[in-house]
């Protein structure tokens, strides 16, 4: 089933300390939908400038996005700069342009309107919400967001979590949504806001979910679901984390789109092809590696991490 | 088969979010055996000044544990005071009196010798490496240690660390000792130094071995071994962070000493108990939790972390 993704389509310049790029293909749409599009359809809702040409939209026509609902604005698109030179986990922001993307009024193309699946990534929790509204037959939602919207624009974004069923945020974002530093209750306190699932993303620890109910059980079982535990690969290098969570998202979400039921076992195959994806999206600068990536690479890296965790 | 260990028995005064204990037994060698008791045969060799009593004595006996290698000195027990206030994940100090530990001679009771594992919990290297030299002929022999004695008695740590088979510390004392700031890089340095396998414990997120060669796996078996992950519980409240990590060694070190075979199964197991024991360590203060302990809370949560990780 088709997954929309409305968020970022941007120029990141990055600096980390295995080297500089400069103007890589980024934002939180491009990493999702590259990594979703090795499990499912997807089509993208973004605005770019006019610096956004054929070479950008070969990197999604190749892997056969739908990016009709990316519109082309006058100026500029988006543009991040940032570094990782202290500190791999969290990133220092030098420049953030908004260009294009300060007056982004997203518009759903018509033949985006059956999809089932629906990713809100990190942008302005008014412009998610009204993108949610207007598609209110999807089948799941699923959304991101950042520091930023939670500490100052708390109100709207507790009107968007309202429409969600899955958040994906990182330790820090979940501490501070729910104003609670033990983990589980900072989880419980989110899933009191709306989405009945939650995902923290802990970087190098992997991934933990919470749920509030039994979402992905048959009807029936009224068990208090205990969390499941996602790792993330013991990697020797990491070149670049910008886009390892949006590349986790829409592994896990992608895989969940691509199910045609949704259990607690495709729950949980879900969050280690989300792990598997954001451990790929490191290794190179960018949506590199994502690029150049197989199946099969995909495929072993799950029987890896299954090894990984698995008693037997 | 039984384990020896040699550590500190001592008094621990703590503060935590969740209230204040005065005195509560406590040491690295208390921790461990306290939790390695629920798997096999345990022997402590440490030294105890004139206040401790029957009442500690008693502790270990209703465990099973051989106390007749804690030698009795003139003058008080080792004693550290401590809080948690600011963060859960590292104590802050406000006392260390060492008392009778400073001038510590670890003597090995003849009824110990013919132990076949050897735990040699955190205290100075020089007195690790003499434990270890007198009992040349153990199967099997892990240690642990800390920032102090990397940073300050490097020489004597190093020598140790030849003696080592499994050596147990957390990341930033993993990162410490090799120098590096990537953990597979740390480890790599780490096995390097002496041990085939490191056990990485993350508090919150788990623990990850890695190992130099198979050391756990069938002669013949030439694969590089990949590293494998425990997680730890999310847990709503961690009363006394306190022992964590000696009462995870003692879970791990009690099933492999437990087991006839040490094989790869064997080794995920001992590490996921492990898991369990720390668990259950930080839900009271001191070595409460434990000591009121079943073995069918240690196998019920063992079901429970299979159920966190594994996806069928």
């Amino acid at each position: 089933m088709a997954i929309t993704v409305v968020g970022s389509v941007a120029f990141d310049s990055i600096e980390t300390p295995a080297g500089k790029k400069d103007r890589c293909l980024g934002g939180a749409a491009t990493h999702f939908s590259l990594a979703a599009s090795f499990f499912t359809d997807v089509r993208v809702i973004a605005v770019v400038g006019e610096d956004f040409g054929p070479e950008q939209e070969a990197v999604f026509k190749k892997r056969n996005i739908d990016i009709q609902g990316i519109e082309r604005a006058p100026g500029k698109s988006f543009f991040w700069e940032g570094s990782y030179l202290d500190n791999l986990n969290e990133a220092k922001t030098h420049i953030t342009d908004l260009n294009v993307f300060a007056s982004f009024e997203p518009k759903i193309p018509e033949a985006y309107r059956d999809s089932e699946f629906l990713f809100l990534a990190n942008i302005d929790p008014v412009l998610q919400r009204r993108v949610r509204n207007e598609m209110p037959d999807v089948k799941l939602v699923a959304g991101d967001t950042m520091n930023y919207w939670i500490k100052d624009h708390r109100p709207a974004l507790l009107q968007m979590l309202k429409g969600l069923d899955i958040l994906l945020i990182n330790d820090t974002e979940a501490r501070m949504l729910a104003g609670n530093n033990n983990l589980v209750q900072a989880a419980r306190g989110v899933l009191n806001l709306g989405p009945h699932t939650l995902v923290v993303k802990h970087g190098e620890y992997g991934a933990t979910a919470f749920f509030s109910r039994n979402s992905f059980a048959p009807k029936g079982e009224g068990l208090e679901p205990h969390p499941f535990r996602a790792p993330a690969l013991p990697l020797e290098e990491v070149v670049d984390p910008t886009g390892a969570g949006d590349s986790f998202a829409g592994g896990f979400f992608g895989y969940l789109a691509s199910q045609r039921e949704l259990t607690p076992a495709t729950f949980r195959r879900a969050m280690f092809y989300g792990s598997v994806m954001g451990s790929y999206a490191v290794e190179r600068f960018g949506t590199e590696r994502i690029q150049a990536l197989t199946r099969k690479e995909i495929d072993d890296r799950f029987i890896l991490f299954r090894e990984l965790t698995h008693l037997d």
